[in-house]
């Protein structure tokens, strides 16, 4: 069985409110010198298959259901 | 300047909704063996301090707004 990590996040350009009102946020609580937040979306799927199977049934569940492909971008690691 | 990474997940034996979900609709899609979906908060923040004194004010950024310490755990990781 393996563990495969999906971290999904928004491509380069694309509006991240999620992030921007989280540093709005931590500036109002005082933080001071923080140059950006991003906000990323992690999943951590057990599957029972092989490592490279794992990955590709991953990128499958990633394009047909996880990701929103015009606005995210995925990447997947396989432990 | 440096980029801290803050992952946030729910602690063991909290019940994860989120995760539950995905995996139900994973499954109904059609995919097979799988064991377990986790869901998980991350956040990058692009910081204008040394490494160290990163790190300790990410903590205190998790303590005081992003994570729920009743349910959640984060752990930091200062590139």
């Amino acid at each position: 069985m393996v563990v495969a990590e999906i971290r999904i996040e928004l491509k380069q350009g694309v509006a991240d409110p999620e992030g921007q009102n989280t540093r709005k946020a931590l500036e109002l609580l005082g933080f001071k010198g923080i140059k950006g937040v991003r906000s990323i979306k992690f999943f951590e799927v057990e599957l029972d298959a092989p490592a490279e199977e794992a990955k590709k049934q991953c990128e499958e569940m990633c394009r047909r259901l996880l990701a929103n492909p015009v606005i995210q971008k995925f990447k997947i690691t396989v432990k």
